[in-house]
């Protein structure tokens, strides 16, 4: 009987669930709403209901399941299972999810970050595919990192490492909601490029909901409205700031670009390269290939497989 | 027969060489003037001499040495022992220290860079005696760095990873001779304390050799002087701003600040800390124990010997 995995990715909008074989390949995949406003017990509950169900579509198709691993958002400590807390789910306060879910699945489950699955699965099946040491920047709403070595996810002393959009990259910056001022994330994210571009037009939307959409940007810039052309270019730059540091910082092999924003990617991405020449040490930054995401909305799922995998000991 | 290693310190200015116990005791060290302007064969020679000078020394305690480990300044392939190219001596190229060394001395050989050696070695017995994730960041004439992950060195896809004084901090910065601008040696090291000072005072010395030295601004600091106070503080908020990107990155426990700007170690740590404070996120960031190095002038060796014992597979 040929043995799968269940890969999960359970994103602040939607929950996915895959039926994946052990080669990576997705033999069944369902989406839907996650409704994270629900509270924990519900969506918990989803989740089995979700796992379950594949459960038994791999019976049908005559395979077992003999793992399940789960991308979750916020800080996780991967050894217990626990999310120990997430901005997604503001009631998911040091949640026993793996403990949760195993006490009805009975099968092994790994809980891993969201950003840190997407890299795995990048890496395991999709752009970084035999790449050792690749870094993932997830250019989406906000910037997501994970940092894959030697093949595996480097987690760091709390499971808190890979925090990419925080670089500081203008020290007087833009104030971040970490906190910090001039992160990353303040300019290379889909918010930023709006905020860039509202900037640009001399309008304030502070404290309210943007009118525009990134996506109106990006379309704005392939019309050629100067304003938008300036505005992604000097977004590439800044990501090229903090590219050019993880190149000088790790000597990667592969950085990967995934995430909404990566549709803009002929709108920025030779000011990126162009600012990577410029800062970078010229042998890693000539090595480094800096490629879109393959993958894209499965590489959540397929990560998720790759941990379960892992922590089967399989992979 | 007690077994024992050598660890060689190959720097710029001093050739230090020891004799070390498994343990990472040091039974006896040697050091002497470098003179890299004599070019790789000579030196090559005296590298030889101080190793077989140390062996005798360990044949007459009735000790057996096993390997040599050599930590060399510059771009070094570890895996096959071989210089690439090195800033201290200009006709180092592509040179293969591991061979020569082997051929005469015909003991297993491991190079290593000096930095990573200096990081392995506070890690083994110094600062990080016991800490699996550390980051050492070397404040001398330039900004050098160490990453040591699972106990063991990151050396990237070609062996230059850990150049974290080439982390951009002030994107329209200082130019520096990397070719990048603002990157943090630029503020950190020795020479760049030097430049803020003189900045301070408004005297400008470019191209030509400076008037002052580091010792002298960190004096005067000590003495009140408002304006080497500032250039102190300021110097140490730059630090935390580098070492803040470390701690969303890595999420380590430990970084380790050598170098001889460690010397004015209470002249910046208080800033350094605030401003971590300001822009780490908050687990890692008071997880994560700033410290002085703590072995100095022996770090290399003792790390160079590190490298040599995991090299002969004893650690």
């Amino acid at each position: 009987m040929s043995r799968v995995v269940i890969g999960v990715d359970l994103g602040g909008t939607n929950l996915r669930t895959s039926l994946i074989s052990s080669e990576g390949v997705i033999l069944d995949k369902h989406k839907e709403a996650t409704r994270a406003s629900e509270g924990w017990g519900k969506i918990v509950n989803r989740l089995i209901q979700n796992i379950e169900r594949q459960q038994e579509i791999a019976i049908q198709k005559g395979m077992s399941v003999v793992a399940v691993g789960v991308g979750a958002p916020g800080v996780i400590r991967v050894d217990k299972g626990i999310v120990v807390k997430s901005p997604n789910f503001p009631d998911w306060n040091n949640l026993p999810l793996k403990h949760e879910l195993e006490k009805v699945i009975r099968l092994p489950v790994m809980i891993e970050n969201d950003a840190n699955a997407a890299a795995l699965g990048e890496q395991w099946r999709g752009a970084g595919m035999g790449i050792g040491s690749m870094i993932l920047l997830t250019l989406g709403t906000g910037v997501g990192g994970g940092i894959v070595l030697d093949k595996k996810i480097w987690h760091g002393a709390d499971g808190m490492a890979g925090e990419l959009g925080h670089m500081t990259i203008i020290p007087d910056g833009r104030k971040c909601g970490c906190g910090n001022s001039g992160c990353l994330e303040m300019y290379a994210s889909a918010r930023g490029i709006v905020q860039s571009y509202e900037d640009a037009l001399g309008v304030s939307t502070t404290g309210m909901q943007s009118a525009i959409t990134s996506a109106q940007v990006y379309q704005e810039a392939r019309n050629g409205n100067a304003r938008a052309v300036k505005v992604m270019n000097d977004m590439g730059c800044i990501l090229g700031i903090g590219i050019a540091n993880l190149i000088n910082i790790f000597n990667p092999e592969m950085v990967v670009i995934g995430g909404g924003v990566r549709e803009a990617w002929p709108l920025f991405i030779d000011f990126t390269r162009m600012e990577i020449k410029k800062r970078a040490f010229e042998v890693p930054a000539a090595r480094t290939h800096i490629v879109p995401s393959k993958l894209g909305d499965d590489a959540g799922t397929m990560g998720a497989a790759a941990t379960a995998l892992q922590g089967a000991g399989w992979n």
